[in-house]
């Protein structure tokens, strides 16, 4: 039976990626090795690397002012390599907006290293909303937001004119639809949603920005190590940055982001034209800010919860459970889900309503 | 044509985990899914990181003093977590051993955070040797050592009887031969060499001696963090770590670190018996120091260097060149490497010898 991954990340990535990573596995690039055995510093595994940073530079549209590199740890490393490289030794301060679970980590790791303004949040409603309305002051080191929250399904629609550096965790809808990316100052992600398996972080750094905070940053945590050494300052991560040059090949060849943005919108009006008609569900996020990433819903009745879950379990959908922050559902459809597998969850939907409604 | 993968790292993995990994990018356990498209807090996915870290104790003879974490960012990171961890905010002192380029960065990156004693340093006579004879003081955070130098081609033959908590970098021997876990309290290796893949280290820490430093630690820089969340404080690199899973599975599955240990004192005596007995070659490394995993060695008449060079591409070997620092040839003969390379490279040695000698 097909299998319609609604995953939250680690997600769903094309079809050939899989047979094109198992192939690399097993013979890379007909080299008679395997992509697991070889050196990093070979130049055909220096090829994967460039070219991976050259596809997100050419999907995004990444300025000569901007570098591009990829390293490790997460999104959550990011969250202390942001203060390290961007928030001054003496008198140190940054703002924040808090629109959920990662917002909250990325300023905790701030608030260790200095004073940290949290600007907005929507912690009253769980985070169902994004908060507006709110000026970033002149005299702090920069302004952090995230643009998608998985958990709650809320995301960005636009971005600030930022008076101070502009640096935003785009880890669950990067390359989801375009960004200007001369406005913000550091943009970061985790790989595992829209852009390859789990093990690797793109982050996109205005080079000018660097070196300013008198701070002594331990190497692996300096940007600018990483943008001198072309990303391979030590042993990268092969399987993973392979994965991910995969998968924006792919991308690049359905006609990149602008392509998948309209199939993005697609599928989420799908989604929630679907969750708005039904009787039988609420959706839990503010309609202004609905994610395009992450639809979250929940029954009215939760006594049916059981007879629903058998019906989409029996359709082949898997992974469709809510955070246990919100509960209820959620539909993540990142740039790999086909809008098929929309379609089956919302004929779904539409069966349980006719059925018990 | 068969290909001896003498590479440094990343190096070669058996042909089972290769098998294995590509069945599992198409179909992971007959799930139907990749194992790049899952959840990392699936049921499965949980298995994958629980028998990694099982599979290290059950290899290491790891006691219930120490726990086993599985992070990222390479050694490298580590340089950086080991002093955040281990060495007291206020007036920290620790004390290294200098024996190669790894040791340098381990250092560089402690002296950013207190002071640092070296004890004793190999730079002298370009790392070719393991100093010895040094003492430890007692007044300091902690000890640490480099067991194996891949560069240089030395490894530790013993461990020092440490006054104060030992740390030790066992990125390129892990597993390569039994060493007494309870001796030491930070152990840590990246994956690349003896483990799996690139993209995930492996610490095994002793639990109480951690959170004594005073140091408020950023949350992924902490060992505790990790501890506590069984390796899973963040997405964790799922391909990287199912691939260290299965190469440790086929360690267990041979006979565990005793046998490969044999297998591994028999190649090193074949290859560095025929660096010895063959006029046309010098090992580099002084002799009760060389390296069971590295075998560095030069030829006496460089002005031959392209006909042995010839020689040995013709004969399938690959990644046998040097390091830029020392030059030469290098042959890494790391685990997952068969006694048949190496003879494959004693017998074009042997054959240069007859031509040219």
């Amino acid at each position: 039976m097909k299998i319609h991954n609604f995953s939250a990340g680690p997600c769903i990535l094309p079809q050939e990626v899989f047979d094109k990573m198992a192939e690399a596995v097993l013979n890379f690039n007909n080299s008679g090795s395997s992509i697991m055995e070889i050196s990093h510093r070979r130049a055909d595994a220096q090829e994967v690397i460039d070219n991976a940073i050259q596809l997100v530079k050419d999907l995004m549209n990444v300025p000569d002012t901007h570098e591009v590199i990829f390293t490790q740890g997460g999104a959550s490393l990011q969250f202390v390599m942001v203060p390290f490289n961007l928030m001054k030794l003496n008198g140190g301060k940054a703002a924040y907006t808090e629109t959920g679970a990662w917002a909250k980590n990325a300023i905790k790791e701030a608030k260790r290293m200095g004073e940290v303004n949290v600007l907005a949040s929507s912690a009253d409603k769980n985070f169902n909303y994004i908060p507006k309305g709110f000026s970033i002051p002149s005299d702090v080191d920069y302004f952090h937001c995230t643009s998608n929250n998985t958990i709650f399904g809320t995301q960005m629609k636009s971005f600030p004119n930022s008076p101070v550096p502009l640096v935003c965790d785009m880890s669950s809808d990067i390359m989801s639809k375009p960004v200007d990316v001369s406005k913000f100052d550091v943009i970061y992600a985790g790989a595992q949603k829209n852009m390859g398996p789990a093990g690797s972080v793109v982050t996109i750094v205005k080079k000018d920005i660097l070196g300013k905070t008198g701070r002594d940053i331990p190497n692996y945590l300096n940007y600018e190590t990483h943008i001198a050494k072309g990303s391979a300052f030590n042993t990268w991560p092969v399987l993973a940055v392979y994965g991910v040059m995969l998968n924006l090949q792919w991308l690049k060849n359905l006609g990149g982001v602008p392509e998948i943005a309209k199939r993005n919108v697609a599928k989420a009006e799908l989604m929630y034209g679907e969750i708005d008609r039904n009787g039988m569900f609420t959706g839990t996020a503010e309609k202004e800010d609905r994610s395009e990433m992450n639809a979250t819903f929940v029954l009215k009745d939760e006594s049916l919860k059981a007879e629903f879950d058998k019906m989409w379990k029996e359709a082949g959908i898997s992974s469709l459970n809510g955070h246990r922050d919100v509960g209820g559902y959620r539909a993540s459809m990142y740039n790999a889900l086909p809008i098929e597998s929309v379609q089956v969850l919302v004929d779904i939907m539409k069966e349980f309503e006719t059925k018990f409604g």
